[in-house]
């Protein structure tokens, strides 16, 4: 079957190419009639104008791009399923690139989209983003962009987190209340903002319940699961091992999980965990996980929002403006005081 | 900062537009001299040539595109990052688009793609698709498709799928030789031939080793996750109720699990459960959930492979064939012996 394009629909109708694209764009110098036979046959076989065509015109996409630092994480699949949701009320496709935590990666793929591909983009930065040169790049072109969960404190622009410091705050607090007096903080590369913000809540809560502050006790983890997970093994076989957890990612609360099991230390007998967490089976680990919960979905569907709002007055700089939507402590059993 | 078009390399070397491109498409009618000048100006103002403009002129978009029935599922966002493997090897960015089961998005979104956005699609149904026009329509377009997981038996060319029947069989023979006598078999709609093929392993299963097929204990579950609950809530409070679960796919496992909490029935002792999962927390569920495990990142690999041999010999047709990657079966506390 031949491609149904301008020149085809022109073949069948026996008229001039330029005229058949008049009248698809409803032009005043074509007749009513004209226009009425080219539609009839466009819809009769399903005619789609070529995107590429169209985007060179009208100097729009119609796709945005969501960076991600990775994709087989609770958080980030529900968010993307809201950011999604806005993407298609407004008719709008999304790119999906994934960094797998890696700097390089993110930089090329910024780079890659600064030529038009997208019109916008929406963007949780992976470890060690801060301060380098392509968000710097991003932030002089004219594509706008959108931080959401893990934003850059140097770019002027929307930004959608959650409560971190508070989050991190409560998370160690509710394990002191439950009877932990050691508690171990799991985090990743703490150059991103809202892992200071998460860690600083930690680090409050220790002081002011009056507990000691062991800079061994928190440990940063990397994109090598391998690694991590021999990092928590070393903090939980020592002798004076930790008797609490608060792990600032989901992944990590698992492997403290996975840890325990290997040594044999009970949860939450010998050990509580509280984790940032999504995971939709935290009820149904054993023992149940308690988490903070970030309201994922909505965290997306904001973001991209303030994205669109952005698309629609292409003159107005971006404001710089952080919207903070709260987290939830869910209590569960590998909490519970013994 | 301006944008680096051809326009402005053309200023700042006070050269015309047309001399620029010819340069940077290496034409043999412009001095080495120029090609030189022009090669380490587009250098340092880092010059991307638009995208919709080398689009329309190579008629490639360098973009594929993965159309999934949802992405909070292990199975299927590990399967991305085996897509994106390869894609990135050959230098292609990767549209995502989610169908949440619902089959005329799934429809809207074929249409919308065989205009030349993207270079070739990789794709696993939503449920309800089979024989329906628009996969019709995909098959007479010049858009190479590749199916993975979820194939369409209608459409000739590649698929990719695991060894359906034989993991069917094998969960339900495992069931039954830990003592399972009343197996239910949770699926989705049945129409898609990777449900057909695992319920006739479960079904032969349950003949062969003499136990009474009941219709009653085949549960059809759509995308509404409450009206699933209630169904399988139903099934499980009756006075004859199962003994024994094969979920076919990864939510359903999870919804019997906390069915089975709610009705405080004890798995294993109560109620044995298998599910085909690529849930990475299955070793930590309570009780810890025996698994059919797809080779998914594989198969997202195999899948994109596929595809990528196509977009190289673009007039030759795609071959009719099935590549079968084995899943396993890892056994766990939630089908232990009494």
């Amino acid at each position: 079957m031949n491609q149904v394009n301008l020149k085809r629909l022109a073949q069948e109708l026996n008229l001039a190419v330029s005229t058949v694209s008049r009248a698809l764009s409803d032009s005043y110098d074509i007749s009513e009639e004209t226009k009425k036979k080219v539609l009839a046959l466009a819809k009769k076989l399903n005619y789609q104008p070529n995107p590429f065509a169209r985007s060179l015109r009208n100097r729009s996409s119609k796709t945005i791009a969501v960076i991600l630092p990775e994709i087989a994480n609770n958080y980030f699949s529900v968010a993307i399923n809201g950011i999604e949701d806005v993407a298609q009320a407004n008719n709008y496709h999304v790119l999906i690139y994934i960094t797998h935590e890696n700097l390089q990666k993110e930089a090329d793929i910024v780079k890659l989209l600064l030529n038009g591909r997208v019109d916008g983009i929406l963007m949780s930065l992976s470890g060690g983003s801060e301060d380098t040169g392509h968000l710097k790049e991003l932030q002089d072109s004219k594509v706008p962009v959108v931080f959401f969960d893990r934003v850059s404190d140097t770019i002027e622009t929307v930004k959608v987190i959650t409560n971190n410091f508070e989050s991190g705050y409560l998370a160690t607090s509710h394990l002191i209340t439950r009877g932990s007096q050691k508690i171990a903080y799991l985090t990743f590369s703490g150059d991103l903002s809202i892992e200071q913000q998460r860690m600083k809540g930690y680090m409050e809560s220790v002081t002011n319940r009056g507990l000691q502050h062991r800079e061994e006790f928190i440990v940063r983890c990397n994109n090598n699961s391998e690694e991590n997970y021999q990092k928590i093994m070393e903090l939980f076989s020592a002798d004076d091992r930790p008797d609490g957890v608060f792990a600032s990612v989901e992944s990590l609360a698992i492997l403290a999980y996975e840890v325990c099991s290997e040594l044999n230390l009970r949860i939450p007998e010998d050990v509580k965990i509280v984790g940032f967490s999504n995971l939709r089976t935290a009820s149904l680990l054993s023992p149940a996980l308690t988490t903070i919960t970030q309201p994922a979905f909505n965290m997306g569907q904001e973001a991209a929002k303030a994205l669109f709002e952005a698309l629609e007055k292409p003159h107005v700089k971006m404001e710089n403006r952080t919207i903070v939507l709260r987290s939830n402590l869910i209590e569960r059993r590998s909490t519970a005081s013994n």
